[in-house]
């Protein structure tokens, strides 16, 4: 029986752990895409508690808490923070098999020195020693980013914010720089209730009038311009159904005055708007040399009386499982044939989808970049061991793993790093025990190229770092 | 090379075998779905010979003599019981890998202390031994139970059913409890031809009129209380498509009156009525407390010819691969902003649906219970190794392993027993590698709560038993 | 560290090891689907050079070229031949754990005795010895077949094809057979641009005017009748989506009527015409006894630009995600209601069709022949070690390995023969480890039947070569 998550945790084989202790285990982060508030980073506060590091924000354990029948009151509600921890790590014993189990061992050693097992034993100890770290050492944000050896991270943001954080820390003296990401999700949603007021809100940002589609669209590219002013490289999509509806621009102005209106559009007409407003972006992006991300398949905010309670990004979302396939290709298409295509990383959330996007991106490669369509790495539900596994191989077989881009931590806490170590011991155990069967030639500098590649150096060149 | 489903089959870890021997082994067994007859329990009669046990009425195995080529005389029809048995160890020496072939080895020892390979060289002596073993030794149904250290055993049963062997079984000195399980989906099958008649007869059961869509519900709420009092703490129900249409009660009674008028529904009336009736149903079983089991994607009688050959639950069902989230989550929230969603376990026929079933049950569980939505075990063709690895993976990695209510054997047939004992192989091989590479903290406590928990205590918890 | 693709490659276990030398090594081959010219098989050239013989055709290639951001010149277009094979040496090194890694080196070893692994420092010494062998060795279609130990060969043809090789090959004296497979697609594309003339050219090859449907199947019937008389044992049908929607002549008429004069019928008239055809199709295939292979799931053609610049089957291929299941049984069951059900392999494109392709085998087995539905092996995308293994492992839970037929190319190259073997490692790596693990039997009798079956015997028996 091996050490509880040590030196070796994950690595197999002696080919395993050689390449992550050569090539992998000293690459430094680039975090392109993450949830992190760049107003917490400038400020710099340190947490209060281990609570608050943990648990004030993270859906995940939410999640874990509610399945062991906790009440709401000791997740996201008023109970003590002591109270609260003990039944999160009470709930984390249960959770055997869930990479969330492994994270947070993996945070108590990395960030704490701690080593042993949490679970309603040792709960209480765990609690005192790990605030006492708090209080006397160092976990003030970019402390912790500097300390995780990340270079660059890339945080997500509305078109309408100001991105101010964005540029006093610019102006810092730091090691590690922080980029605004474009991710005009409200612009697109015009089947949300709130959808005239964002409009109007984006109308006061860019100071212009927005009364159609044309104008909509110049809003988002004058603010496109300003992110790319302040560093951005990438937009972020979320496409809980893939769009692909054609519609010319008097359809589409017809949509946005009923949405401006004050009336719900249908699902097809909201899609449609979508594929319109998408491919006007994507121009822009294309121009900028900006990568698009588009993240496919959430099913958000499944469970109204808790987001009637605790609002949205709480815990209550999971997958649909549409059709990807046939959109996804016309929508790529389309935008190919009008020499607007930019750079992509598609994310499924469905794991049925993983074949369907590693393949599809073969589709629409080209010598505009190495891999100029990324298969991206397993995100949210399939952010696991498994799910990381499986997305390895499937870009493996049907694709070119050697030019991936790899992993990004897509989360809201600053201990969330030593996911790459996570991720990155998985590679090397996928790697190494293709080694070890001779299924993979010991070539030292192919070996040394792709790791370093996946961990970090394809990320920097891909996104033009 | 190991014995061939030697005492360590499927334990391929130190540990794997430590969990399994110290915590898994000799637990009871809560049987809590299943389609065994409760009169054959209470008549407790022997079979006449192996044949007769094995083969009259198991579809898996029919399905892979028919896969070799067999006549079906010597299948279902009038073929002699000797010649048929040794059709089924030719066919199913050729279907390594099936569980078929570890199930049937692992009865031949357990029950028959046969340990020889059943093939088509042993299959004349093999039926000649079990024979006499069935002629000597104890193979009813009673004894079977005991023998096999089951406590408790929910059965199937229409809301139409008299329960009456239920009732006489209580009045039993038997070391076992024996419950039935409401299945009400001859009242929801609308769009099926002898939907009138099924009312008709669920009419003369309850003595009262059923001329609307609120006496039909007045009905089963009435069966629903008669099946309470006979200990029944359950009920099942399949979607083979997943409905959500929400309509009014007029709405319904309209199509109600179409289909008692002997029109048949349109699929999308048919939908709609199961939505509306269902939500009736889960206020009852809220009320009662009881769990709603919900099978999830079946596609039944495929081939015709045998359709009105031999009729249905013959070994001529497959899966279909219809929408499942959003439906499903629509349907649980509706129950939810209710207050009416009772204890759930979902299960899903096409594997394609585990992530989206085990992340649905994240959005729903609440304080009411521990994992009140339960991912359910592998069912029908998911009952394999790689299956129930697949479930035990995808629950433990989106969910909390450790209150996972574990196996039923979902069968119709008294020496299947021997699944709960595959089951708890493959479970402690899942947990024993785990713990073999340091992924899992070996706290001995612990271990013994969630496998203890998942073998048998956390289902009878669950179920209040 | 195992060797590099050495003897033992893919095969982990003792049991592997033997089971592999012992019955599957030395089995002839039987390719009962590929893609293969028969033409350049008659003709019997040897190629120019390497990047000939291995990039002229191959898709596959150029996929991963065109990810690795190579310019389209050096892949399809007017590159220096040395040039190209570089730059392919070159993406292939960053393609490990691609089945394209492990093909090219198995046939390096196998046809050109090199086992140096193939990247940017080998490719101009292997470029230059390999096309040395080239030069002296023989590399004619003929000897590499012969070599490869090749018994069967089943090409994929028209129906308007003359068979003119296949002809002239059955007059040859050479050591295997070559048959004719009848792929009908453009006869049922009835919504492409050039189904008109495609109409035309059939009548012109059978001398039959063709102006209604009847005279279409008429004529398909006649060219069915000749590929028959010419030793065609086979259909090949492709299916992007699965038609199943019943029209009776008249309605058939009008769609191919509107067909024929130049306008495109809509999707759901196009899915009723080819289940109207394809339906008589089956009679024909019935009554001839072959058996009707059905591809499902291809989506085709998805970047426009480049199939404007190079054409179709050009590497811009992936596969949809459209409902299967129920279509799919369907279809079946009305064929089989008919009595015209033929023997068939059902291939899926997607994996998450795996367990619905081989649960509906199951619901259409008889004794008309030993597993007369077959669930076909991996196939073009899934042909990698992942999803070989997955069709194996799924077809074994579900159904009776034993009696399934085994690989084919599917190729359009003389030296995909290598495939095989790949096939036949990983069959007896899946079966070695069961043995190992004393989940199968040990019987040398029994494990020879099968793995020589399928290897090779089944399928010779299947299509009664």
């Amino acid at each position: 029986m091996k050490d509880f998550i040590g030196e070796d945790f994950l690595l197999e084989t002696d080919e395993a752990r050689r390449i992550y202790n050569d090539f992998a285990k000293n690459m430094p982060i680039c975090d392109y895409h993450c949830h992190l508030s760049p107003k917490e980073i400038y400020e710099n506060k340190a947490p209060k508690n281990i609570t608050q590091l943990w648990l004030s924000g993270d859906h995940y354990k939410w999640r874990i808490m509610r399945a062991c029948g906790i009440d709401e009151e000791l997740i996201t509600g008023r109970g003590d923070d002591k109270e609260k921890f003990i039944k999160f790590a009470c709930a984390l014993s249960y959770a055997i098999g869930n990479p969330l189990y492994h994270w947070a061992h993996l945070e108590l050693k990395k960030y704490f020195g701690i080593t042993a097992p949490l679970s309603v034993k040792t709960a209480e100890d765990i609690y005192e020693k790990a605030n006492e770290k708090i209080a006397l050492g160092d976990f003030r944000p970019q402390t912790l980013i500097k300390n995780s050896n990340v270079k660059y991270i890339c945080t997500t943001d509305d078109p309408t914010d100001t991105l101010e954080y964005h540029v006093l820390l610019q102006k810092e003296d730091i090691d590690f720089k922080v980029y605004p990401t474009f991710r005009p999700d409200r612009a697109l949603d015009i089947d949300k209730a709130d959808f005239p007021q964002y409009v109007e809100k984006l109308s006061a940002v860019c100071g212009e009038e927005i009364n159609d589609i044309d104008s909509l669209i110049s809003a988002l590219y004058m603010r496109a311009d300003y992110f790319s002013s302040v560093g951005c490289r990438i937009s972020d999509q979320s496409f809980g159904v893939v769009p692909f509806s054609v519609i010319n621009r008097d359809e589409c102005n017809v949509i946005f005055t009923k949405a401006m209106s004050g009336k719900v559009p249908s699902f097809e007409e909201a899609q449609a708007y979508k594929t319109y407003v998408f491919t006007a972006l994507c121009r822009k992006y294309k121009e900028l040399d900006w990568c698009c991300e588009i993240h496919i398949g959430a099913l958000r905010n499944n469970n109204t009386v808790m987001f009637n309670k605790v609002g949205p990004d709480a815990g209550f979302d999971s997958m649909n499982d549409k059709e990807v396939a046939q959109p996804l290709s016309r929508l790529l298409d389309s935008l190919n044939t009008a020499a607007i295509l930019p750079k992509c990383v598609l994310f499924n959330l469905n794991s049925k989808d993983n074949l369907v996007l590693a393949a599809t991106t073969g589709n629409f490669q080209s010598s505009d970049a190495e891999c100029k369509i990324q298969f991206g790495p397993a995100w949210w539900f399939l952010d696991t061991l498994d799910g990381m596994t499986a997305q390895l191989k499937t870009l493996a077989s049907v694709g070119v793993l050697g030019k991936f881009i790899g992993m990004e931590t897509d989360s809201r806490s600053f201990t969330s790093y030593a996911r790459h170590d996570y991720f990155r011991r998985i590679l090397c155990s996928v790697i190494g025990d293709w080694l070890n069967k001779g299924m993979v030639s010991y070539d030292e500098d192919m070996l040394k190229e792709i790791i370093e590649g996946i961990c970090y150096t394809n990320a920097v060149k891909y996104f033009k770092f």
